[in-house]
């Protein structure tokens, strides 16, 4: 989604650059819940031991549910957290996901929805979290997420259960928000311009040095997201079609799964880009980017930057269509 | 455009490949302007000595007419064809472009308007084509030009023309023509299975090697363009934004002219995909592509594959700004 939020964009990158001032308040509204111990941010420390479940919107919820199905079972007997910050329909998609995930096995479901920063400063509703061991974060707006959620206790909560071997998913905008940085504002298409590529904020930063953008193919984003690669390309940018996920394990890799294809755009051997110093109405100019397209089973090796075809694409199907019997029967 | 157009696309794959049959049929014909010698099709002899003006559709006619008025410019006081084949609105575009290149200056036009392929054979209407310097292809339907152009004594005759040293150029569907391969079928959105990518057929491969795409970032055609790379890397696929060309010198160096952006994708380096493999419902898998942004200025080596920033966006802005001066005065 995302329109033009000049305000809220603002105000997200405050949240992002007080940081620690709201952990500060976060320790004065106090823990409630003894499990919480105020680790650093998991950039600093060691690896998550969780995994993420990134969808790029669009996931079928009425037919092969293959995505969800694989997310559903993931959780198993766990409990699972369903946030709709992203949106102002919360309650809709809360009932939709509920139904959804229940029919699926998911038998411990809470809500979390926040419609203003407000209501989480002043009730951290912490105990929504606790023993959680699953959190998705439903599409709508990725400002909307960053902005109620971004630096409270909550989110530290959220981290917290992803560094302990949770799953944190999202879908949409709740999958970008899951990246380090977030684009916002133009859809897409229409970005051709140099001066059109800079609407760039930080996200939850679950996927550390990760661009994360959804809704791909179909809205011809890859213009975008060459241009925030561009902007520093430590990030890797993660282009994700509709009805189709990334999954990142703890050890660095991700693998792609549902019906289209994941882009990632490696921009370390990038040698030449205009972004910093071309006129604002200049088209952009990247040279040398490195694209992968990956579709349902290629693996990614984060840290060395390779993708891997597992020859097990067949097994990948049996095991995709034992999930849609599961489901039929 | 370019539909589903099957029975035409078997028309334009039987064109290919009879090729010799047709220059034997027009050697029957006679050469009725001493001019034309009937030399090999320049894939097998010396480089063209021509450019290539290939625009990405959409080209501004209104406002500033930057490329356009390049073309102009670089025909100068030669007399230019306007070949409106593409269309079932041949007289339409012809008033059209007649116009438009009148006004820059262009004082010798001619129209070459071919509604099926019958007539060329019956009148080849090689006169037109006596001592032009420039061909210039209108948009429409890539496959109408191919089925009514390919493997006649017209086509050879624009092929000389390139080879002598003139200027063919074209947009949109008439830019596409000018590859060696053209994509067609779906209009590029929609594409993501395997399956959907096959649909290639010959072009007049006056652009040797090169897959030409246009209306590129606004219709969302990265996709096919790396379905198509994939299929066979040896060619290059080029997508050109609407209101942008790619200007191919004689030397084998191209450079992008206009407000967006040129993509070039380089499969060479390719290491996997799934293309021949897969079964066609599946998305496609591409590893290790190399993908160049250009934008107005930027160069690219064809031999070399390697793209190029000439420091003279500064220089190029001001030759703009006087092309449009002079269009203003």
């Amino acid at each position: 989604m995302a329109g033009n939020h000049n305000g809220e964009r603002k105000a997200a990158v405050r949240n992002g650059s007080s940081r620690s001032t709201e952990r500060k308040t976060a320790k004065k509204n106090g823990q409630k819940n003894g499990r919480v111990k105020h680790e650093r941010p998991s950039g600093n420390g060691a690896p998550a031991a969780g995994s993420l479940f990134v969808i790029g919107g669009a996931e079928d919820r009425q037919d092969t549910k293959i995505i969800l199905s694989r997310l559903a079972e993931r959780i198993g007997s766990g409990k699972l957290v369903v946030s709709t910050l992203a949106s102002e329909y919360g309650e809709e998609l809360w009932d939709i996901y509920r139904k959804l995930f229940s029919s699926m096995g998911v038998k411990h479901i809470k809500h979390l929805g926040i419609n203003h920063r407000d209501e989480s400063l002043k009730d951290p509703r912490l105990g929504i979290l606790a023993d959680a061991t699953a959190v998705f974060f439903t599409g709508g707006d990725q400002l909307k997420i960053t902005t109620r959620l971004g630096g409270t206790t909550l989110s530290e909560r959220i981290e917290e259960i992803y560094r302990r071997g949770g799953i944190i998913g999202g879908t949409s905008a709740g999958a970008t928000a899951l990246g380090e940085m977030m684009l916002v504002g133009s859809p897409g298409g229409g970005i051709s311009k140099v001066g059109d590529m800079l609407h760039m904020t930080p996200g939850l930063g679950l996927a550390k040095n990760m661009i994360i953008d959804q809704h791909f193919s179909e809205r011809g984003r890859i213009r975008r997201l060459l241009g925030a690669v561009a902007q520093n390309p430590r990030m890797l940018g993660v282009g994700i079609d509709e009805d189709t996920a990334v999954v990142m394990e703890s050890d660095g890799m991700f693998y792609a799964l549902g019906s289209g294809a994941v882009y990632v755009v490696d921009g370390h051997e990038l040698n030449y880009t205009n972004i910093s110093e071309a006129s604002f109405s200049r088209a952009l100019s990247v040279f040398g980017v490195k694209l992968h397209v990956l579709s349902s089973g290629d693996r990614f090796d984060v840290h060395s930057r390779q993708p891997a075809h597992i020859a097990s694409g067949v097994e990948d199907s049996e095991e995709e269509l034992q999930l849609i019997e599961g489901e039929i029967m």
